[in-house]
């Protein structure tokens, strides 16, 4: 059962997903274990996920590991119509094609919710606040969750009394949060920028509003690249850390001065006002690595500005009434995603391997209460293992000895 | 009132720490601050540190903050006799002197024990734990403590019910723990073996074992140095981290055959033991930047080798059975604290600026349980922010919107 | 006069040509100055080069110096046909469109060299060799050669004694190769192979083959994006200096087995050959940004495998005869001008300017030799000069005093 | 036959030379060599070097080669008069002890000197003058000189017409003068300031006057260390080089007022004037890694100040005019010398090998016209390939067909 764009693109989207399945080795080694051991046998899984070639590499893993499974996308416009395809070909039931207007958005997710799932696969939160609301059923063991925004709804529902199963929190793994922000987006923004640019990075002074994990990650790769970076934040702290880490911290009104490429990370809004891109040098270069197209006042700039045109894909021109021209990307939002190709597989990989495992940990821990879960450390341990092991990394064990000295307190010189 | 080898020396002393002081301006803005303010007026303060220049920054602030003050060593030889000199001349009661004895060492403690104070200051819980046995008296308002081991003990006092004041784990704040062992002891242990042995750096397979920050701290140094940097890790998310930060990382016996520099980081025991030391390099040199001297297994190592020679300070040749020679360093000791001077007087800054605050926090609220405490946020956040100030950079301050979008949640896109 | 593909595309050449001015202020600063003293007044340029928007820059630069320019294609594929009508348009005699047949191709050449012009600029050769063939004239006051093949041939010509004016190689100015190799290449060889295949660099071992200009380059950028970088060499000195850099050396053989990428940069053939590929781990990725396609054995690898097929642009699998696939970008050619947009404007804004300033000094030196000359250092330091300036960076002169006190040799202590 | 303080300190010298022979194994490679097939043979060398550890293996390497060697020391300050001792009984004809005076330092060439020698080694000069001007005999078959100052010298004799034999200026090898002061100084130097200063270098804004060989070591290892770092120069190429590794540029004067730790590197005079001086901090701290004691004006320093203090070994309080306070180490003489050890013994080992092969060299090629020459590609190849070996690392051989390749010019696409 399955409702794609076009199922003759099956082959095309099967070396995809080949590709991806080659660099994700780590929950390729989890679908071998599964693929013999079944431990999903007999489970219904409702999953709404952006389907992409790596979600489909984690609906191979569920469905060889025994599992009948349903998937949605989970946003109108991320489906990859040829993965889909190859999707429904290999049997999962797929309910998603690019561009889907809103009713047939609704419709898909709906469709996967009415199936008596015992398992619900979440991206975002919709899903499990569709079953909540006109589909939940005794059958659903449990579910999992993929994002931050999805986990606090769930943890308002939590608190409120109103969850009626026990989710596992898969963003908050250490094996999914660390590396997807500071290894998957310090690459890939930079990856988006130079897309849509093709501007040197070398030499140029970089600003990067924000220095969580995204922002340490473009940080040091934009450093690693040859820009002198400027870091702007809010927190005396992280901005302490900056410093110590060699990089310059400023205030955004006096960086604006002196950048040639702003990179917001903040995960707030308005922290390039258009008072600060007044005062930018002509031909500054205005980016966003963030959730949200907030973080810099596109609107405002938009009011402001004399004129605007496109200079290339994903680059538009403001000129501004000062004179000076700015070059917006990607309208504001997610330059990785939009102006490059988002979270490179391996990124990806430990994401998924996070969310087979925890999708088993539910079925084999069938007691839980009805609360939102931090993934376990043993699955976190797990997966950081697995990935050591595909790539031909081994580390130490501890021994019984040490196991000991780091149990009983020691006092010494 | 004082005890200390020479007063004579207090000119010299005063040089010494008028040198700290240039580099804690941290403490030296809040000294000035509570010179006027003196929030401390009226206070006895019982404190247990190390006698050294930083240490004196601290005690002058507190002296002009209004207290009382008296100090004994926190270690029979670690007190810099022309710095005791100096503060005994300044009007701390001072009873330290390099060299003491046990019994000195005890009395000394004692005699800062038992002058009935207001605020007891610690540094390792030995101060805590004579008052708590012979000399608690109600007077006492609550504490501080500087160390990881000191906090241990007083968890497990309150553990047990037995606390009898509140004390705040300055070791926890975020501007010490994170600075002091990554930036302090990162610097500091390179600083150490180069003045040790005078190698290269350049061109050397640098083995760091442990990847919490102390050795994320000496990886990132040594690379910064130009070696190639192999990791050894027990904890596969520690050990994928660094291999995600462009580490090599193997196991500690394979490290072995191909190290021309060990570190050990990881605060367990044998970490590199008599077996892995047999498998190195003619030439190859050990050091640990760990707490204690266990990590490295000197005794195993000595009692292998056909002979042992001192080749230059803090170097000592370690001839095997199998005819090649290693060089341990510090005889396995903390080789920053050992071959170099210790944390640079920058790092003690932020460590001192948590405990005047921590100690002026506690006179302010009297009515805290008997508990051990974080160092609260907001002292953490004043400490960066005196810090950063005193560096003279600025940073952002969040807008009213942006406060309200950080506390209110936002679905988008 | 003109022979463009679509006279109508020139609004969107001009605004792809403005976008590259905008990176290319070194040159435009040249060009302001150009269009007020006008030192081309009355001479007649014929230009082979890239028709791209970099040298459209250049075109209009020497336009607006008084220059009539004619301008055809340097190779049938290069041509940006938006660019080559901005260029009609702007009364600049071009003659080049992309798609060229043979005999199209060289009719263009022909056509700009049988002008009778003062000074011939070229990009490989080809309309040097035919002006000396067929179309010499005694105009000709000299001429401009921007590549190392091109050099090459003219030098060869200068020692048969057959060279009949004065040819300055913009190749061997330090601002030209020197930032070009490292910085250019650097950059955008990473940036092709991120297109071309969206894999994480962190955490991958990058084996870079050759540590010439663009080794280093590259392999500095790819640790600075997280990769653990091996280097092969063949020369002992280079060798040495990766090693003094923290990069593991070793022989390709070697290299083969652990390497997760591959880049070739030594200006040689074979330097991976098929034995070695036959080594890789499954899934290793063969790049090539040397400057022919005969670094990597393709030929041979073609014959030993047993399948081909191509998985995304420029990203062909070849199954190996032992079951494993590697992955070949761009067919062994240049991976940064194939997968990517090769250099950055900001690169070629110091190459031309370069030429800008060369074809000036040959107009005012109008006695030299016939011989092949280096860009003249004043030119060279003039173009450093004007990209400092252009970039808002200011500098230290020298003092009287210490100009004296670097020539006049000192001894001392 | 010897001149040392005393012998007693031989066996403590031995110890010291064998801990630099450890460290120096390519020239212990060439002494296994040459012990077998005794080059120097018959051959009476003088000598004229720094009387270090490292000097003391390149003494016993000449020795063991055959030759019968007279040495002085280069400096009278130099000598480590247990290196003497040891040099002494091994049976080196050795002449040098610490402190002598001007006639006993001119006296111990004089000895040297005249023994009329084989070969002339010598490291500025002096040695070379005085055989000149007093010793010739026609016995010499040649000489080499470590230093730029010396080979200046000689140069000057070649050019006017009585050089009397051929000399090889070690300094020029690639392994020699790139190593030394890009990796040796680059290292060093950090090693002197945080042996004067005790600062932490994280956080701090270092200011590197001079971007040759030694300014990019510095400014390369003190970002490594977590500094911001500052670059000022008169060449606009290498301030571009600077800007594109991601360095600020800017000119002293405003560099001054920013700068936390200054170091010199130009080889001129006065790089940080007075009036640069009175623009700093409070608390700055300046160094010089540059060959002579000019780079900072000490003079005009020593003059505006109100009073100056000794605060630690090597750091110098200045109370300026202003009220504000620098600290220059050393003296203003080279920083890495004076508080720390110099080069470490790994930088001396390829330029002592460099000396060996030279001496070698000339023995070998008695009919060099009297000249002063570069040390020949071969030694220098042979000088990198063996500390490759003796570090354990192999690099590839180029193919004949690569040979052959690399000789024809090939044209391509």
């Amino acid at each position: 059962m399955y409702k794609v764009k076009d199922i003759s693109l099956a082959e095309q989207g099967s070396r995809q997903i080949e590709w991806a399945e080659l660099h994700m080795q780590t929950l390729m080694k989890i679908r071998e274990r599964m693929s013999k051991e079944k431990p999903l046998l007999g489970i219904k899984i409702s999953a709404v996920l952006h389907v992409t070639k790596e979600t489909a590499v984690l609906m191979r893993t569920l469905h060889n590991a025994g599992a009948e499974v349903y998937l949605a996308g989970s946003n109108p416009l991320s489906t990859q119509d040829d993965v889909a395809a190859a999707l429904a070909q290999d049997g999962i039931n797929v309910f998603a094609w690019k561009g889907e207007n809103e009713k047939e958005y609704y419709d898909a997710i709906e469709t996967v919710a009415k199936i008596s799932p015992n398992l619900v696969m979440d991206d975002g939160g919709d899903l499990h606040a569709l079953i909540h609301d006109k589909f939940y059923s005794p059958n659903i063991i449990g579910g999992t969750e993929e994002t931050t925004t999805g986990v606090v709804r769930l943890k308002a529902m939590e608190e409120s009394g109103v969850l009626k199963y026990p989710v596992i929190a898969v963003n908050n793994a250490f094996t999914k949060y660390l590396f997807d922000n500071r290894f998957g987006t310090g690459q890939s923004a930079i990856d988006g920028i130079l897309r849509a640019t093709n501007i040197m990075i070398a030499g140029k002074v970089v600003v990067v509003s924000g220095y969580g994990w995204v922002g340490r990650g473009i940080a040091s790769r934009m450093r690693g690249m040859g820009a002198r970076v400027i870091v702007t934040e809010v927190s005396p702290v992280r901005a302490l850390e900056a410093v110590m880490e060699g990089f310059e911290v400023m205030p955004i009104r006096e960086a604006s001065k002196i950048g040639d490429i702003f990179v917001t990370t903040t995960g707030n809004i308005n922290v390039i006002s258009v008072d600060d891109i007044m005062q930018m040098k002509d031909g500054a270069i205005l980016a966003n690595a963030g959730h949200f197209n907030v973080e810099i006042d596109v609107e405002g700039l938009k009011r402001a500005s004399k004129n605007v045109r496109n200079i290339r894909p994903f680059t538009d021109e403001y000129l501004l009434p000062n004179g000076k021209r700015v070059y917006l990307l990607a309208d504001g939002r997610l330059v990785n995603l939009a102006a490059a190709e988002g979270h490179p597989s391996e990124v990806m990989d430990l994401s998924f391997a996070n969310q087979a495992l925890s999708a088993e940990y539910i079925v084999r821990n069938r007691n839980l209460k009805k609360a939102v879960y931090n993934v376990p450390d043993e699955i976190d341990n797990q997966v950081a293992e697995l990935k050591l092991s595909v790539m031909g990394i081994k580390i130490d064990q501890m021994t019984q000895q040490q196991k000991e000295y780091s149990k009983q307190w020691k006092y010494g010189t």
